[in-house]
């Protein structure tokens, strides 16, 4: 098993690259795979990871290498955005027979793939969360999925992504057909006015009001509004459902923490 | 002349309603209009001018009612989202006869109105820009577009919004078609980082790209990004206008300040 890893968005530290080949011993032994790290993690362009064109060159050309068996975005940030238009018209048939991995920014190519119909992608931990409290076991889970080469999972279809990231695609060429999908979302740092104002979004969208149901992951770190929103998230998510006609159906264990479970798309 | 005030979004202080008529006195004299200032610019519900189906009424009663000219919207703030789809449905024809003027949170009620082709919309000052230096400035030159019944501009078709609330309406029925226009943009209190991925958002929509070109008004208030984000707000904006092949045409002379100019749509 060989397990490719770019950083579409912000660089990677090189203490989360080195201790991720332990980990993977310490949990596997001998059935550990090799990580691929692609040096493009480790370059720096202002808020990136390097710049636009290095970032899409590095996802190419792992996801197009047969023998790599799976892409695990490093991290989220911002970036993945300015790489998806660049990256996705490049992949090959290598890249279909991959899982991909990511949350947070890197659902902007979690999106562009799954809406090309290209590999078995899921929402889940990242190596960079090996930097959060518990986040060994999130980093462990998510290599779970990619050991197991990006099984599916029985019951509904189901799709995975940070609100503002889903909203800021919604109307473009990464949206993908989320028709009766389980849709879950997860924010963090984002004020309530802003959730309140992203969920108006998404359930405003003629394609998003096909889905299945709406689940809830996490809110974290939302600043304190002013004045006080009164409403909380599971408060403005149930208004937009019942506004637009949208099944509300509960939490999700998704979000930005060391607890955020793997999704497979689908 | 009278002209009705709503508040969509955030309350209205008193006090700047109290010098309105002051201010439209000292300029117009005996041909001064008549403000007709709807008590529910001055309700509370959380972040909100009450709840929303008071702003909703609000809006639709003095719309609908023959006798009032033109809508002014009282200020921005958020919740304009929560009122227009409430409405809209409910206009009569004597909305249609109006001139309506407001920008930044407004910009929901714009677009809706635009995209249902009802009355003459304008993106221009509002009565709470009274508070900034130089406010009353700008008060008049939005009170002068509406003395003028709403005129149109010669030259190119036009439309001007903050860019976040655009972002955050694109692929909803709000979403006006600007297909030949002059688009300006705007932004106010936003990370570099959020601008550019806004601007990802908005020129990689297909309707979006049928404009004639883009125009970058003023970004106020931009937080410093950690990293330093190295490009600027034109640098991005010329970066995907090239990415997307839209034209950019320059800046555009509006923003969250006292400058902010007056921008007939169409």
């Amino acid at each position: 098993m060989r397990i490719g890893i770019v950083a579409p968005s912000c660089r990677l530290e090189e203490a989360v690259a080195g201790q991720l080949p332990a980990l993977a011993r310490a949990a596997y032994g001998a059935d550990a795979p090799e990580f691929v790290i692609h040096p493009q993690c480790f370059l720096t362009e202002g808020h990136f990871a390097g710049p636009d064109a290095a970032r899409a060159d590095a996802f190419v050309e792992l996801a197009n290498d047969p023998a790599i068996d799976a892409i695990w975005f490093a991290r989220g940030g911002y970036g993945a955005c300015r790489v998806v238009d660049l990256a996705l018209p490049r992949l090959a048939s290598a890249a279909g027979d991959k899982a991909y991995l990511g949350y947070s920014d890197a659902g902007f190519m979690l999106a562009g793939l799954y809406a090309a119909g290209i590999g078995r992608v899921a929402h889940g931990p990242m190596p960079s969360d090996m930097k959060r409290a518990g986040g060994e076991a999130a980093v462990l889970r998510g290599l779970a999925w990619l050991m197991g080469q990006g099984a599916a999972e029985d019951g509904p279809k189901k799709a995975a992504f940070n609100l503002t990231v889903l909203s800021q695609l919604l109307g473009t060429a990464l949206q993908p057909d989320l028709t009766d999908h389980v849709l879950m979302i997860e924010e963090v740092g984002e004020y309530m006015y802003r959730i309140d104002r992203s969920l108006f979004h998404l359930t405003s969208n003629p394609q998003i009001r096909k889905i299945s149901g709406l689940m809830l992951g996490r809110c974290s770190d939302v600043p304190e509004n002013d004045p006080d929103f009164v409403l909380n998230e599971e408060e403005v998510t149930r208004h937009w459902c019942a506004h637009s006609g949208i099944a509300y159906l509960g939490r999700a264990d998704i979000g930005h923490d060391a607890e955020n479970q793997v999704v497979p798309f689908g």
